[in-house]
């Protein structure tokens, strides 16, 4: 199934959130129009995975969009609140090839439009009137905080195993990922047994996510990628690939000298080289393969549709993906 | 009714969440000693006036400390993280007589830990099993956040009117104070008269009480605030002191001189001395008294019980307070 096809399945689903979107920008319109300016610039969807996850887990049951649309919609709210919150932190100053909120209107605003726009997410996670997804919703913020602020007291700490890295990632990443087919599924009264199997797979398919997204930032480059490649590095954050390159270099190593406070650029620039000149990538890619395996064992258990196609497709796509 | 006797009518339940502060700083301890650091340092009761709110306003008809508990952590910690990004943003060393997060780890981090606590703070008003109440904490971050923001454009900015003023604030600070004493009326199931009337209550008592703060930011002292005086001219903030002033002397004026990038000590102190020899501060606390009036206007409408005489006794002690 192409990734076409995927999004076809919920195309008209995805212009709803898109509308939801552009009501969320308006209703600002007159009373704020600072504000309104700041929501019309960064409520652009993006890839929507999130969404799309959460619509493609509540097709094997009661696929109820009064619920779901907006579940869907609190998914992909809560991912561009993180991510402004994280590129004011990192003071990056692009993604998706513009401008970041913190780099048009600084951090302190852009913090606090991800602090409107958590808000936002939690009312529509509650537009769902399901007790156990609004809970579900708040630990999740609660579980990406958390891996987001692991991510900032190991940084440029080189004493960390893959455990670390993988623990890490599951909070950041995974768990929005799995709170995405868990509510979805949830939502759309699937029994207990399939809810546990798609929270599975979101869980999964988000470590995979995010290796292959470590992997871009050494091997993508940034017109594909829309940001600078390199910046993990740049941040101190240790990942698989720069975990894989410690092993293979453990005396002289650039991003060690980096680490000890050696040349920023230099070493950086480095440190990818190695990277693309050696088999790290492979590597990588092949925990990120594995992860997507481990995602998709179960689905065979749920009833046969298309949504399920879709999801295993999915799986594919994550990891071929150049953005 | 002194302000002891206030408290002691709900002694019982602030310890209860004072513990259960310690609980959620525990329960990091083992997995994220960091984490754990910080929610020990971070979580400490203040004045714990909102938990106060929510339970005197639960106690005019079911008191169910089960719901009605959760839902008083939950507006503690919802302040206590807004504070944290409050001072992240304002780059605020001290609060409380302590260092603030951001000056002991960091702004980024700051961000992250209020974050955390945002969504803890959902999740304790998930907690009271409630939908309405889940929905009202949603909305009430994201007008915390609306009234942040809007201070955020508005500094530096002359052209602001008072009505600006009580909408900004009203946004701010008596947006949280409303959804202390509307969930707790809620939570014990009052009639719809009565939720309106404890809100009501709330929401001018929030008034009342950042006009107080804002006077004392000109007329109090560093010792009694635990804080700097003359923050929020530092900050570029106009407040209700500030507006008088430059109605005042509309021509030559400290505040316009800052301001206009003049100089900062010396203006600051310029204008918190013209403040204090003049008429000013009375008049403010005249508006604030005003706001006090309008929050009790309705109590007489509820049962006429100790909870009562209590609301009525917190917006005198509102007015009075050093800090």
């Amino acid at each position: 199934m192409k990734l076409n096809t995927i999004y076809e399945l919920v195309q008209k689903e995805l212009v709803e959130i898109e509308n939801q979107f552009k009501v969320i920008a308006e209703s600002e319109r007159t009373t704020f129009p600072n504000l309104y300016e700041m929501l019309s610039y960064v409520l652009i969807g993006g890839k929507v995975i999130r969404p799309t996850l959460t619509l493609l887990a509540g097709k094997f049951y009661n696929y109820d969009l009064a619920k779901l649309l907006p579940m869907a919609t609190a998914s992909e709210l809560l991912h561009i609140a993180t991510l402004i919150h994280d590129d004011a932190i990192d003071k990056s100053d692009v993604r998706r090839w513009r401008q970041t909120a913190n780099k048009v209107w600084g951090g302190d605003k852009a913090v606090l439009l991800g602090d409107y726009l958590f808000a936002k997410a939690g009312e529509f996670a509650a537009a769902t009137k399901n007790l156990r997804v609004v809970k579900l919703f708040a630990q999740t913020l609660e579980t990406i905080s958390q891996g987001e602020l692991k991510q900032g007291f190991d940084a440029f700490n080189l004493e960390q195993t893959r455990e670390n890295y993988i623990q890490r990632i599951s909070k950041k990443t995974a768990a929005l990922f799995a709170m995405a087919t868990e509510s979805g599924s949830i939502l759309s009264q699937a029994p207990e047994k399939s809810i546990e199997i798609l929270k599975d797979y979101g869980y999964n398919l988000g470590i995979a996510f995010q290796i292959v997204d470590d992997i871009l930032d050494y091997i993508g480059t940034e017109e594909e990628l829309g940001k600078p490649i390199g910046s993990d590095l740049a941040q101190g954050t240790l990942t698989l690939p720069s975990m894989l390159l410690l092993e293979r270099y453990p005396e002289d190593n650039p991003i060690k000298r980096l680490f000890q406070n050696g040349d920023k650029e230099e070493n950086i620039k480095l440190a990818l080289e190695l990277v693309r000149n050696s088999s790290i990538a492979d590597e990588c890619y092949a925990a990120a393969s594995n992860y997507c395996t481990r995602a998709c064992r179960n689905l065979n258990h749920l009833p046969d549709n298309t949504s399920r196609q879709a999801l295993i497709a999915l799986a594919d796509y994550i990891i071929n993906r150049k953005r």
